[in-house]
Protein backbone atom coordinates (compact mmCIF):
# COMPACT_ATOMS: atom_id res chain seq x y z
CA UNK A 1 0.00 0.00 0.00
CA UNK A 2 1.19 3.17 -1.26
CA UNK A 3 1.50 6.16 1.55
CA UNK A 4 -1.60 8.10 -0.45
CA UNK A 5 -3.86 4.41 0.03
CA UNK A 6 -3.02 4.31 3.79
CA UNK A 7 -4.05 8.26 4.23
CA UNK A 8 -6.78 7.59 2.33
CA UNK A 9 -7.98 4.45 4.21
CA UNK A 10 -7.41 6.66 7.20
CA UNK A 11 -9.70 9.47 6.16
CA UNK A 12 -12.48 6.45 5.27
CA UNK A 13 -12.30 5.07 8.45
CA UNK A 14 -11.59 7.22 11.42
CA UNK A 15 -13.19 10.82 11.05
CA UNK A 16 -11.22 12.09 13.43
CA UNK A 17 -7.78 11.38 11.38
CA UNK A 18 -9.49 13.81 8.38
CA UNK A 19 -10.69 16.16 10.98
CA UNK A 20 -7.29 16.47 12.18
CA UNK A 21 -6.01 16.50 8.79
CA UNK A 22 -3.72 13.40 9.19
CA UNK A 23 -1.16 12.97 6.05
CA UNK A 24 1.32 9.89 5.55
CA UNK A 25 4.45 11.15 5.46
CA UNK A 26 6.38 7.70 5.03
CA UNK A 27 5.08 4.18 5.63
CA UNK A 28 9.01 2.89 5.01
CA UNK A 29 11.24 0.22 6.17
CA UNK A 30 12.66 2.17 8.58
CA UNK A 31 9.68 4.23 9.90
CA UNK A 32 5.99 5.15 9.78
CA UNK A 33 5.29 8.94 9.74
CA UNK A 34 2.22 11.21 10.22
CA UNK A 35 1.96 14.56 10.30
CA UNK A 36 -1.07 17.35 10.80
CA UNK A 37 -0.69 20.73 10.46
CA UNK A 38 -1.11 22.83 13.81
CA UNK A 39 -4.20 24.99 12.49
CA UNK A 40 -6.97 22.30 13.39
CA UNK A 41 -5.13 20.82 16.55
CA UNK A 42 -4.21 23.83 18.14
CA UNK A 43 -5.08 24.47 21.40
CA UNK A 44 -5.91 27.84 23.93
CA UNK A 45 -2.38 28.75 23.83
CA UNK A 46 -1.94 28.54 19.96
CA UNK A 47 0.53 25.60 20.40
CA UNK A 48 -0.61 22.37 19.83
CA UNK A 49 -3.53 20.78 21.83
CA UNK A 50 -2.15 17.86 24.38
CA UNK A 51 -5.12 15.80 23.15
CA UNK A 52 -4.04 16.43 19.44
CA UNK A 53 -0.59 15.21 20.31
CA UNK A 54 -2.27 12.10 22.10
CA UNK A 55 -4.35 11.32 19.06
CA UNK A 56 -1.80 10.93 16.39
CA UNK A 57 0.56 9.53 18.60
CA UNK A 58 -2.10 6.93 18.94
CA UNK A 59 -2.60 6.68 15.45
CA UNK A 60 0.84 6.58 13.94
CA UNK A 61 1.61 3.25 16.06
CA UNK A 62 -1.94 1.64 15.52
CA UNK A 63 -1.02 2.41 11.57
CA UNK A 64 2.26 1.60 11.90
CA UNK A 65 1.25 -1.79 13.33
CA UNK A 66 -1.25 -2.55 10.96
CA UNK A 67 0.86 -1.52 7.60
CA UNK A 68 4.00 -4.13 9.51
CA UNK A 69 1.52 -6.69 10.07
CA UNK A 70 -0.31 -6.36 6.63
CA UNK A 71 -2.80 -9.12 7.78
CA UNK A 72 -6.30 -8.23 6.59
CA UNK A 73 -7.93 -10.50 9.39
CA UNK A 74 -6.28 -8.64 12.28
CA UNK A 75 -8.03 -5.85 14.26
CA UNK A 76 -5.10 -3.86 15.76
CA UNK A 77 -5.79 -2.15 18.97
CA UNK A 78 -4.60 -0.11 21.89
CA UNK A 79 -4.94 -1.70 25.49
CA UNK A 80 -2.26 1.15 27.11
CA UNK A 81 -0.10 4.09 26.97
CA UNK A 82 2.38 6.55 28.51
CA UNK A 83 2.82 9.76 27.29
CA UNK A 84 5.58 12.42 28.16
CA UNK A 85 4.73 15.80 27.06
CA UNK A 86 8.35 17.65 26.83
CA UNK A 87 8.39 20.82 24.60
CA UNK A 88 5.68 22.22 23.17
CA UNK A 89 4.66 21.83 19.31
CA UNK A 90 4.57 25.11 17.65
CA UNK A 91 4.10 24.29 13.89
CA UNK A 92 3.10 20.99 11.92
CA UNK A 93 2.57 17.90 14.09
CA UNK A 94 5.32 15.30 13.16
CA UNK A 95 5.05 11.54 14.63
CA UNK A 96 7.55 8.39 13.91
CA UNK A 97 6.76 5.61 14.85
CA UNK A 98 10.37 2.79 14.43
CA UNK A 99 9.14 -0.13 12.88
CA UNK A 100 10.08 -3.15 15.00
CA UNK A 101 12.64 -4.96 14.57
CA UNK A 102 12.43 -7.74 12.01
CA UNK A 103 12.91 -10.06 14.61
CA UNK A 104 10.48 -8.98 17.04
CA UNK A 105 7.78 -8.63 14.41
CA UNK A 106 8.50 -12.31 13.21
CA UNK A 107 7.58 -12.94 17.08
CA UNK A 108 4.39 -10.86 16.92
CA UNK A 109 3.33 -12.57 13.51
CA UNK A 110 4.23 -16.18 14.74
CA UNK A 111 2.23 -15.42 17.90
CA UNK A 112 -0.39 -13.82 16.31
CA UNK A 113 -0.88 -16.76 13.78
CA UNK A 114 -0.86 -19.32 16.43
CA UNK A 115 -3.05 -17.47 19.44
CA UNK A 116 -5.03 -15.32 17.40
CA UNK A 117 -3.72 -12.58 19.56
CA UNK A 118 -0.58 -10.61 19.95
CA UNK A 119 1.02 -7.98 21.90
CA UNK A 120 3.70 -5.53 21.04
CA UNK A 121 4.91 -2.16 22.47
CA UNK A 122 5.81 0.50 20.00
CA UNK A 123 7.71 3.44 21.13
CA UNK A 124 6.31 7.17 19.03
CA UNK A 125 7.99 10.49 18.96
CA UNK A 126 6.91 13.65 18.39
CA UNK A 127 9.68 15.99 17.17
CA UNK A 128 9.79 19.55 16.35
CA UNK A 129 13.60 20.89 14.87
CA UNK A 130 14.71 17.79 15.99
CA UNK A 131 14.02 18.04 19.13
CA UNK A 132 11.28 15.27 20.82
CA UNK A 133 8.44 17.13 21.82
CA UNK A 134 6.50 13.73 22.98
CA UNK A 135 7.26 10.43 23.87
CA UNK A 136 4.87 8.01 23.62
CA UNK A 137 5.08 4.32 24.57
CA UNK A 138 1.51 2.19 23.27
CA UNK A 139 1.18 -1.43 24.11
CA UNK A 140 -0.82 -2.30 20.87
CA UNK A 141 -2.63 -6.08 20.44
CA UNK A 142 -3.81 -7.71 17.14
CA UNK A 143 -6.63 -10.01 16.94
CA UNK A 144 -8.33 -12.36 14.87
CA UNK B 1 -19.25 30.18 33.98
CA UNK B 2 -22.15 28.02 32.94
CA UNK B 3 -21.34 24.79 30.91
CA UNK B 4 -22.54 26.60 27.87
CA UNK B 5 -20.25 28.94 28.12
CA UNK B 6 -18.13 26.65 28.96
CA UNK B 7 -18.33 24.15 26.14
CA UNK B 8 -18.30 27.86 23.43
CA UNK B 9 -15.24 28.36 25.12
CA UNK B 10 -13.63 24.65 24.65
CA UNK B 11 -15.10 24.62 20.99
CA UNK B 12 -13.14 28.80 19.97
CA UNK B 13 -10.11 27.70 21.46
CA UNK B 14 -9.23 23.94 20.80
CA UNK B 15 -11.30 23.03 17.26
CA UNK B 16 -10.82 19.34 17.77
CA UNK B 17 -13.22 19.60 20.57
CA UNK B 18 -15.66 21.13 17.99
CA UNK B 19 -14.45 18.99 15.33
CA UNK B 20 -15.01 15.76 17.80
CA UNK B 21 -18.63 17.25 19.01
CA UNK B 22 -17.27 17.54 22.49
CA UNK B 23 -20.54 18.68 25.01
CA UNK B 24 -20.25 19.97 28.69
CA UNK B 25 -22.67 17.96 30.60
CA UNK B 26 -21.63 18.67 34.14
CA UNK B 27 -19.25 21.46 35.54
CA UNK B 28 -20.64 20.31 39.12
CA UNK B 29 -18.82 20.62 42.11
CA UNK B 30 -18.45 16.99 42.54
CA UNK B 31 -17.24 16.07 39.10
CA UNK B 32 -16.44 17.40 35.29
CA UNK B 33 -18.21 15.50 32.55
CA UNK B 34 -17.65 16.29 29.18
CA UNK B 35 -19.49 14.48 26.49
CA UNK B 36 -18.45 13.55 22.43
CA UNK B 37 -20.90 11.15 19.85
CA UNK B 38 -19.57 8.00 18.44
CA UNK B 39 -20.21 9.30 15.04
CA UNK B 40 -17.35 12.03 14.06
CA UNK B 41 -14.78 9.57 16.49
CA UNK B 42 -15.29 6.03 15.59
CA UNK B 43 -13.00 3.83 14.44
CA UNK B 44 -12.03 1.26 12.29
CA UNK B 45 -14.57 -1.62 14.03
CA UNK B 46 -17.07 0.87 14.94
CA UNK B 47 -16.26 1.54 18.63
CA UNK B 48 -14.03 4.92 19.54
CA UNK B 49 -11.09 5.63 18.34
CA UNK B 50 -8.43 5.07 21.26
CA UNK B 51 -7.24 8.44 20.17
CA UNK B 52 -10.49 10.11 20.52
CA UNK B 53 -10.80 8.97 23.91
CA UNK B 54 -7.45 9.99 24.73
CA UNK B 55 -8.09 13.26 23.48
CA UNK B 56 -11.24 13.21 25.68
CA UNK B 57 -9.83 12.69 28.37
CA UNK B 58 -6.78 14.77 28.34
CA UNK B 59 -9.10 17.64 27.91
CA UNK B 60 -11.74 16.75 30.45
CA UNK B 61 -9.13 17.05 33.18
CA UNK B 62 -7.27 20.11 31.35
CA UNK B 63 -11.12 21.75 31.55
CA UNK B 64 -11.83 20.49 35.28
CA UNK B 65 -8.61 22.10 36.27
CA UNK B 66 -9.30 25.34 34.55
CA UNK B 67 -12.53 25.93 35.63
CA UNK B 68 -11.89 24.79 39.47
CA UNK B 69 -8.61 27.43 39.30
CA UNK B 70 -10.97 30.29 38.06
CA UNK B 71 -7.82 32.58 36.98
CA UNK B 72 -7.44 34.12 33.95
CA UNK B 73 -4.19 34.68 34.42
CA UNK B 74 -3.35 30.74 34.43
CA UNK B 75 -2.07 28.64 31.80
CA UNK B 76 -3.20 24.83 32.34
CA UNK B 77 -0.92 22.30 30.44
CA UNK B 78 -0.38 18.62 30.80
CA UNK B 79 3.21 16.96 31.07
CA UNK B 80 2.78 13.37 31.43
CA UNK B 81 -0.58 10.80 31.22
CA UNK B 82 -0.87 7.37 30.99
CA UNK B 83 -4.25 5.60 29.87
CA UNK B 84 -5.14 2.05 30.55
CA UNK B 85 -7.37 0.94 27.78
CA UNK B 86 -9.95 -1.87 29.15
CA UNK B 87 -13.48 -1.74 27.50
CA UNK B 88 -13.97 -0.67 23.36
CA UNK B 89 -17.04 2.40 23.90
CA UNK B 90 -19.69 1.41 22.18
CA UNK B 91 -21.86 4.45 21.99
CA UNK B 92 -21.48 7.82 23.49
CA UNK B 93 -18.08 8.93 25.00
CA UNK B 94 -18.14 10.01 28.29
CA UNK B 95 -15.65 11.15 30.60
CA UNK B 96 -15.51 11.94 33.86
CA UNK B 97 -12.90 13.60 36.09
CA UNK B 98 -13.98 14.21 39.59
CA UNK B 99 -12.72 17.17 41.36
CA UNK B 100 -10.06 17.57 43.19
CA UNK B 101 -10.58 17.86 47.07
CA UNK B 102 -11.21 21.21 48.70
CA UNK B 103 -7.63 20.82 50.29
CA UNK B 104 -5.82 19.76 47.73
CA UNK B 105 -7.04 22.39 45.52
CA UNK B 106 -6.31 24.80 48.08
CA UNK B 107 -2.62 23.77 48.15
CA UNK B 108 -2.81 23.88 44.39
CA UNK B 109 -4.05 27.56 44.44
CA UNK B 110 -1.89 28.94 46.97
CA UNK B 111 1.48 27.61 45.40
CA UNK B 112 0.26 28.95 41.88
CA UNK B 113 -0.16 32.03 43.50
CA UNK B 114 3.38 31.97 45.35
CA UNK B 115 5.76 30.54 42.58
CA UNK B 116 3.27 31.31 39.42
CA UNK B 117 3.58 27.44 38.94
CA UNK B 118 1.90 24.25 40.28
CA UNK B 119 1.46 20.64 39.61
CA UNK B 120 -1.68 18.13 40.22
CA UNK B 121 -2.60 14.89 39.71
CA UNK B 122 -6.25 14.52 38.01
CA UNK B 123 -8.00 10.54 37.15
CA UNK B 124 -10.40 10.60 34.18
CA UNK B 125 -12.62 8.19 34.07
CA UNK B 126 -14.27 6.85 30.47
CA UNK B 127 -17.84 4.92 31.42
CA UNK B 128 -20.26 3.27 29.20
CA UNK B 129 -23.24 1.62 30.65
CA UNK B 130 -21.67 2.08 34.24
CA UNK B 131 -17.99 0.19 33.42
CA UNK B 132 -14.63 1.85 33.02
CA UNK B 133 -13.56 1.55 29.44
CA UNK B 134 -10.78 3.71 30.09
CA UNK B 135 -8.86 5.05 33.60
CA UNK B 136 -6.62 8.07 32.65
CA UNK B 137 -4.39 9.55 35.11
CA UNK B 138 -2.67 12.64 33.61
CA UNK B 139 0.05 15.18 35.57
CA UNK B 140 -1.13 19.03 35.07
CA UNK B 141 0.78 22.34 35.18
CA UNK B 142 -0.56 25.93 35.78
CA UNK B 143 2.09 28.36 35.04
CA UNK B 144 1.68 32.14 35.22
Amino acid sequence: MSPAEIEAFLHEKIPLAQAMGVRVESSGAEAFILTAPLEPNHNHLGTAFGGSLAALATLTGYACLWHALDDRDAHVVIRRSELDYRHPVRGTLRAICRRPEEGELAVFRSTFAKAGKARITLAVTIEEDGRGCLYFRGDFVAIR
